[in-house]
């Protein structure tokens, strides 16, 4: 091993669950090539968690279940904090920037709902709070946003942020099955939590999206204007119908920047085959970036998992060693990618966007029904671009519209006339159509 | 716009090619979005250029046809290098180093035939050497390597790193064209060269692979070692047979590590239609990376163009801009991953790599021909996969053998062996197939 040129890097883990564990692990595994890389050894001197388990801190000089004494303990340079939740991950959190230590955190909820809060106290205490592990798990996005491209206007972004709803969506397509069915068998493996709410229903998609959107843009962290829509009323035969129109479903996370007006959604999307991120599938995640220099790139792998997960970590933990060893005396980096959020931005209501549409109807096999709803949708405004229509297999049949470009709100106000029509039943199935850059 | 926290950093760009120009005109183009991440303003102060077109060098203050008064200008901070070839390039960048300037380089050529000695002479002098730009153009992947994954122990990485090579395979397995055919097409377009020996013969490819095996492994900078093939023996027909096996043929370069042995070739290669990296087509390039951490991460994205290019170069200014808004007194980052190259790494010559291939070998359709080949290659200890014998279209046939996995140099006395068959015409064209991760 070659001499070290810099004093050790002290680190605390807070929560050794799946991504703490693996921070710990991967630390020890990879020692030799971490030191080869930065000149720097990382020491792990205090662990905090709930249980304590001595086999797995054998190691570690100090431990305990109180992750205060850990930012608290003297010798704790860099805290990482690896329990999840709202509390008391943040208070952890603040405390430690607030005594002047860096903080490494895998939270997306954290920083997608409290992170203006945290930023502010990191910047007032010149120290770094570094999250690439709390979007798409072992892709380093945020280093590509933040930096990689950050010469570079970004218009738009478009990722599949969570990877179980795109294994429940690639295995519906590739099966025919049913998502409560696929989801049963994600959960048995242990991809999708006992509640799976905030991945099928796109609330961790979300917390991911607004970070990304906010390195992106300069958009300020809001999560409540990050529109949510799930994957659970996705059927195989809405897959089937769009690969007959030349498209896939996928959950995306997309976001666009038009002038000052900026779109944060997270939705089931009809994608272009064509498109090299309709066949990313299974469990991985990905993510589109088109920047005004650079045009499309694309960057995509595993987004969970606690080795991956923990590669980004130690990557935060690597740049802090090789900033210190620089011998920065502040932080070379805006943490979310601008010195200030662009406070001439606003986000527009979902409403306000304007999309491709593909419709599902299911309708009684009359004469003149397919005349009353392009009626219906001509009314408000909206062409319609390619129909299929299914031989029938029972009183009803489905009727498959996929419109041009509309505004969301005269396509809801065509909806409802539709829906109120004698002739259609229940509810209309709507899936928002992406025109990706490429 | 925001006040700046730093002092303007002031650029000097060297060669108003398209790189050059592409980088002057972003740096005008995006200076408010650039200024609000950095918090820094970039000005470019003078710029070198072997013919001097006054009008796109009218915002400059200093402008000349002599690259070393740019250099001796002692109002550059940094140089950016982007004459290409290697006099003056060499001599400009190692006395910029000398002068204690940072510089900025798309010049994969001269950094892979001559990175160690310009590396040394950064170091020596406490300045960067960046070269974000000379591997495949717009996207980030030295950073990734360098940072994003600095985790992770590397194993392998493949990429299609030359679109010229990428555009001519797409459209030939497209449109069944011939190689000629499609290059001369390629030419037409301005995607390849007059003379297109650098991409389509593998230099260019050559040069990014030697770099990014470099980053990383941390094996020293060696480009006579690359191993290089071209692609102007592959036909329409391999594409197709490829194909039907469930396989697309695609230029990669592959780096391999094993312990300390490592493999770096450019060549044609087979890779499974399952893999991502099959459909990444026409001028667009991609690198997969397997860390030991993360698992397969993979980048794509515009290889190539003047702004996705200079979207590069401005990045590598960026990360200066920020360093020295930090500061630091030293860079933070080791130029090429490691702080020191590892010395116990050996390069494998090609003979002892073991591989799958594909052979297609054209014989006279005549009993017993099967039966003689696969005695050569069972003679040679080489077990065969699969195999497809087409109809007879003349007097002679093609037969398309996948082999198991074997040794080159099993497989190159199998092949002299059943080359120097009577049954046999000609030479058997023989593909390499890697197994990729993912």
């Amino acid at each position: 091993m070659i001499s070290n040129s810099c004093i050790p890097l002290k680190v605390g883990i807070c929560g050794l669950g799946t991504v703490g564990f693996g921070t710990l692990q991967l630390l020890k595994t990879n020692a030799e090539e971490i030191s080869r890389r930065t000149g720097c050894e990382i020491h792990v001197v205090h662990v905090a968690t709930r249980t304590l388990d001595q086999k797995k801190v054998a190691s570690v000089p100090a431990s305990g279940t109180d992750p205060f004494a850990l930012v608290n303990d003297p010798d704790v340079d860099v805290v990482i904090e690896t329990m999840g939740g709202f509390e008391p991950a943040f208070s952890v959190i603040k405390k430690a920037l607030e005594k002047g230590k860096h903080v490494i955190t895998a939270n997306k909820a954290l920083i997608a709902e409290h992170g203006n809060e945290l930023f502010a106290t990191a910047r007032a205490n010149n120290v770094t709070l570094s999250f690439e592990s709390a979007v798409a798990g072992g892709i380093p996005i945020i280093k590509a946003l933040r930096e990689g491209l950050a010469a570079n206007k970004i218009s738009s972004l478009a990722g599949i942020i969570n990877g179980t709803g795109n294994f429940i969506l690639t295995e519906m397509g590739a099966n025919k099955r049913q998502f409560d069915d696929v989801l049963a068998e994600a959960q048995a493996l242990g991809y999708a939590e006992a509640d799976p709410k905030f991945d099928v229903e796109g609330i961790d998609a979300a917390h991911k999206l607004t970070i990304m959107a906010s390195i992106a843009f300069g958009l300020p962290l809001d999560f409540n204007k990050t529109y949510t829509e799930g994957i659970s009323k996705i059927t195989p035969e809405d897959i089937i119908y769009a690969d007959e129109l030349g498209y896939k479903i996928k959950h995306l996370g997309i976001a666009v920047l038009n002038g000052t007006q900026a779109e944060v959604r997270v939705h089931p999307t009809l994608i272009s085959k064509s498109q090299l991120l309709a066949h990313v599938n299974g469990v991985d995640n990905a993510v589109l970036v088109e920047g005004n220099a650079v045009g499309s790139t694309m960057y995509t792998g595993p987004g969970a998992g606690a080795d991956a997960t923990a590669s980004a970590v130690v990557a935060d933990i690597i740049d802090l060693a090789r900033t210190k060893a620089s011998g920065a005396d502040r932080p070379p980096i805006a943490m979310l990618g601008y010195l200030e959020p662009r406070s001439d931005l606003t986000v527009l209501p979902i409403e306000d966007i304007r999309s491709e549409y593909y419709l599902r109807i299911l309708v009684d096999d009359k004469l003149g029904v397919m005349a009353k709803i392009t009626s219906c949708l001509q009314d408000a405004g909206i062409s319609i671009e390619a129909v299929i229509q299914k031989e029938r297999v029972s009183q009803t049949v489905s009727i498959v519209i996929l419109t041009d470009t509309a505004l969301e709100a005269d396509l809801n106000k065509a909806l409802t006339s539709i829906e109120s029509l004698d002739v259609v039943s229940g509810k209309i199935n709507r899936i928002r159509v992406a025109s990706l850059a490429k």
